[in-house]
């Protein structure tokens, strides 16, 4: 049964790939699985038909005959637990890819999506320098002890895993901002993971969604 | 074997139960798994003996022979997948409460730790009123949707899960906010869940830590 994933009809990152549909796209084509594609409106999204699917009224959301899921994080996971590739068959090295899957969304991930929410919502605030200089040396923090984990290796743990591919969409959400370029080791192994050719062809279909169907379209 | 986590040698929130390690104490006692505590102070967690096992230099982590696991919802995961009782054996319903595990870490916690953190570093701040205010709403949002979700259900996919499990943890963050108290449907599943003799055994537990050493002692 082909899957079927929602993702925004109208991309608000222009096609950057920054959003949450992308991590699901690319998990997607690292295991060869084909799937199909909902647009939904932002006025759909808070809908009671989409609710359905996701109580938080986001994307992206799962849908395999009666199975439906929200939460790129597990869909991601329930991705890799149903298709080999993206989770090592060892079980302890498949419980540490998992631990980089959370460490990702959960540790890594919030100061830099502050630091977006600052950037969308407190550009106008009088205490907007100050907050942004506080926010982007708490991401700052997290990506010096993540580079020092890394260090020079390809992936976080051995082979390119689930945790990896969460990782590296995390870290591209600082794109623009400067600070992952401070950090060179972090740098390369984003440049590493874009090289793929899973991760070229879920970007180029992300990307096809907002060229097709321009803002205001 | 025996796993060992590690917890804070000073709970810093006085045997509330908030600190991270409850998640994993509560699991591990749903799964009857016992387990030893190597407790931390917080110069240990920043040194590279901590550091090894966690690099961001936080608590929890669990070690297992050579198995060593960060990040309170990896743990959590691993717990639930090699002992029963956690998730269900259904594989649909099984991926459905892994969502929840990830709604509960990804989606509604988020706004409730930029809540705290607010609340313990930007008191002193000219903007603090109208950034908590700003934050408030921001969780009540969350918290609305989630309630709407949960209706009057006990858990919310069926029988008590891991998701619950770190749901309700996520949800106790709120406490002293009078933010949960605003959804009464909230407020008793989380009570609800703290009524489990699981939850109470790993709650006093982690409450002799701090009753046994006061602060500065």
């Amino acid at each position: 049964m082909t899957p079927t994933i929602t993702a925004f009809a109208q991309s608000p990152d222009r096609g950057k790939g920054l959003a949450r549909d992308m991590r699901v796209r690319w998990a997607l084509e690292e295991v060869g699985q084909p799937y199909e594609v909902h647009l939904v409106s932002f006025a759909e999204m808070k809908e009671p038909a989409h609710r359905a699917r996701h109580p938080f009224g986001q994307i992206p959301t799962y849908e395999e005959g009666d199975l439906v899921l929200f939460e790129s994080g597990a869909i991601v996971l329930h991705l890799a637990e149903s298709h080999p590739g993206l989770l090592p068959d060892d079980a302890k090295a498949r419980a540490r890819a998992i631990t980089w899957m959370f460490a990702a969304l959960n540790t890594v991930e919030p100061p830099i999506v502050d630091r977006g929410i600052a950037m969308l919502t407190e550009r106008d605030k009088v205490w907007f320098a100050e907050r942004l200089s506080i926010l982007d040396d708490r991401v700052r923090v997290r990506l010096g002890e993540l580079a020092g984990r890394l260090g020079n290796a390809d992936w976080l743990d051995a082979a390119f895993s689930a945790g990896d591919l969460l990782m590296v969409t995390v870290l591209r959400r600082l794109s623009g901002s400067g600070v992952l370029e401070e950090f060179p080791n972090l740098c390369a192994y984003v440049a590493r993971a874009e090289a793929r050719p899973a991760y070229k062809r879920a970007f180029d279909d992300q990307l096809a969604v907002f060229t097709a169907r321009p803002p205001g379209a």
